[in-house]
């Protein structure tokens, strides 16, 4: 069980966010990647007003960021590669195998997903606005592009090199989670799959039920939850 | 004089490129860590028309792919990193050092660039659409804002951690650069200042020329330069 109010290990998180958010938001990572790991980990809940010094934490005044009483860092990319030096579970340890899972770590976060958050945020936080409107075909199309070229790369590979699971999966399935609900994986059913195979291992299950856990106990009175 | 012919290290590049892109293709950062590392690389230059298997090495069709025979990947980031190990200079050895210097790698890539890349591509590629139009405000202000959240942290530091270069600052004036050109830093003078300071160490100077003695090798008949 790593969630361990004593734990060395403190990320934050949201205390609640809202329910199209709930599931996809940054903190999931590291717990997916900590569980993966089997390291023990507690959680400091943030609410919408954040502590005053926590942009001296976190500069763009997000989730999650991570401290081990050795290393204090944020951006998630980072964190996964800090928690992978710990686990060859996670990050292989030949140069190949390790920089290949640092390349797809990047490849999700620089290369897939600006385009598929552009596109999610066109369908959801800009759909009332004029020039969302307008963009959605060509940013559909572009972020579709993105996926075809990872889904060609994918192949029937069961991880994005061949059979065995590394950091570089863990984002680039967190990724792909965000354009599931948009229908943006119908096109790459490889893909789909490939995101399911990362939700069905028991640490990303671990991982999204506390996420949601928490959540669900400080649900505000009067939302729907 | 790190390029040469005969070096272990070969990465890839345009050939090359309209004239808006110049300077700030992404082999760029590499050729400009390479430099700072002190190491030797070649390069092999690709056209319009990408050898067939060129999916293989780079899956998004773009440059720099980079191999030194011992492990073979793409992302800028990852190749910064592999540089970064072989280098001091650009990697701290301390475990809180390393770490901030990767943070900012990735910061520079997933919260910083889409902002600022989005705002550029609406000023010049998209600059005849409708959408882009509409969306240029908004655009605007969400890039400026993450400059500004950028600036605050920066302060009036050297670099981002202090008095120490690393990759992070490296990959951050690259991602800064974009938005030079578009007075996208007017409201940030630290940040300018910053670029300024990356721009004018020696080992960019001789990247950037590497990388534009390439483009006017190759400039076509016909073209402005």
């Amino acid at each position: 069980m790593p969630i361990d109010p004593n734990a060395d290990i403190e990320i934050t998180a949201f205390r609640w966010v809202p329910e199209f958010a709930q599931g996809l938001v940054r903190d999931l990572r590291v717990r997916w990647a900590l569980e993966e790991a089997g390291l023990d980990y507690r959680v400091r809940l943030l609410g919408q007003e954040r502590p005053a010094d926590y942009l001296k934490e976190q500069p763009f005044d997000q989730v999650p960021s991570f401290n081990d009483g050795i290393v204090q860092i944020f951006e998630t990319g980072a964190i996964l590669q800090y928690i992978g030096e710990k686990s060859e579970t996670l990050l292989p340890r030949d140069p190949q195998g390790k920089y290949r899972a640092i390349q797809w770590t990047y490849a999700a976060l620089n290369s897939v997903e600006p385009a598929v958050q552009h596109r999610v945020l066109i369908e959801t936080f800009y759909a009332d606005q004029d020039w969302a409107q307008l963009r959605k075909p060509s940013a559909d199309q572009f972020a579709r592009l993105k996926l075809k070229r990872v889904s060609d790369r994918l192949g029937d590979h069961e991880w994005l090199e061949g059979n065995r699971f590394s950091i570089g999966d863990l984002m680039m399935v967190t990724v792909l989670r965000l354009g599931n609900r948009g229908g943006l994986l119908d096109d790459t059913p490889n893909l789909a799959d490939f995101v399911k195979r990362g939700e069905a291992r028991p640490a990303f299950q671990r991982a999204l039920e506390d996420q949601l856990a928490t959540y669900r106990e400080h649900q505000p009175e009067g939302v729907a939850a």
